[in-house]
């Protein structure tokens, strides 16, 4: 019991998200009530309407407003080419970067013999249909560099194999990344694919 | 630009609470969109209700949703005892500890030459003021042991000598706390507040 059963409500509900626990909540819902016509109001309504208006994109998983993302939608994007991320997050993480024109398929998730995640559950079966459906030449496998992450793109792979170019995201030293900070396997990886200058 | 226009928006302000970035803003409101039902239109709502209806009390500077706040409102805690905070943070801290019965003043901050922050901004005459109001006998400082804190402290402990008992807050070793992970001055007071078994 801190304050009105409204506010303890708000900040047990805040304490859910992702990085916040008890003590976070309450200095975030604190700074909320300081700023409320500022930020607290136009927050929620936000949320309201974000609540209300995402979804799920039916045919690469991304989310957006609408049935089919914005990427899917436009021509442009459909140049043969599908990048296979595990996340949302990584697909934002991608297109922040700004390189790659082609469209997504995220998976949600990694194939996990342990918590029963199986290729149904992570909508292999659809990317294996759109293949044909969207004339796909390459497949990039942009996987998180875990066990988990490399065990589903060696599934995907096999899955794929002599119907498309596969390719993964490169392996090797981050821009701006010290020797003496990176792990072993980087510093391996790294000197494995080494190019001449 | 990672999602939809309001998908940013939001991302941005969620990215401006306390203790969320730009990256935990993405992950918070990613994990809000997958729970929109259980987890995002109920934090809208009631952080639409919660900005309406949250004001500080008139009196003690408590946040609840009226004018004068329940515990300047209960007779009960009316025992001639003011507990001085510098936050709500701090107020709703004293409380999940249960032990004080009193009432509390949240100052608002520290008195801070180098931020302009002079006792007209905290307060501290209102303090004044409720001493006689509410025959008050005993204020407790239970300001942060911080350099600011400690000035305020000393400040307020001026301004009420000879009209109440003032004390402040034990210093020394916390309950569970280790001597090997603390700090000198904590040390230094402990031992000199000793204690004869």
């Amino acid at each position: 019991m801190t304050a009105t059963r409204d506010i303890d409500a708000l900040i047990e509900l805040m304490a859910k998200l992702p990085g916040l626990g008890p003590r976070s909540a309450r200095r975030a819902v604190l700074h909320l009530i300081r700023k409320r016509g500022l930020l607290m109001t136009p927050l929620a309504d936000l949320m309201s309407e974000v609540a209300a208006s995402a979804r799920e994109c039916l045919n690469c998983g991304n989310i957006g407003t609408t049935d089919i993302c914005d990427i899917c939608e436009s021509e442009k994007r459909g140049n043969g080419m599908i990048c296979v991320v595990e996340d949302v997050a990584d697909l934002w993480a991608m297109e922040r970067s700004g390189v790659f024109r082609g469209r997504y398929h995220v998976l949600g998730g990694t194939l996990s013999a342990l918590d029963g995640v199986g290729p149904e559950d992570l909508s292999i079966p659809r990317l294996v249909d759109r293949i044909s459906a969207e004339s796909v030449t390459e497949v990039i496998l942009a996987l998180n560099a875990t066990i988990d992450g490399q065990t589903t793109a060696h599934y995907i792979a096999d899955q794929l194999e002599g119907r498309v170019t596969l390719t993964s995201l490169a392996q090797g030293v981050p821009i701006g990344g010290e020797l003496d900070y990176l792990d072993d396997g980087t510093i391996t990886a790294a000197l494995n694919a080494r190019k001449s200058l």
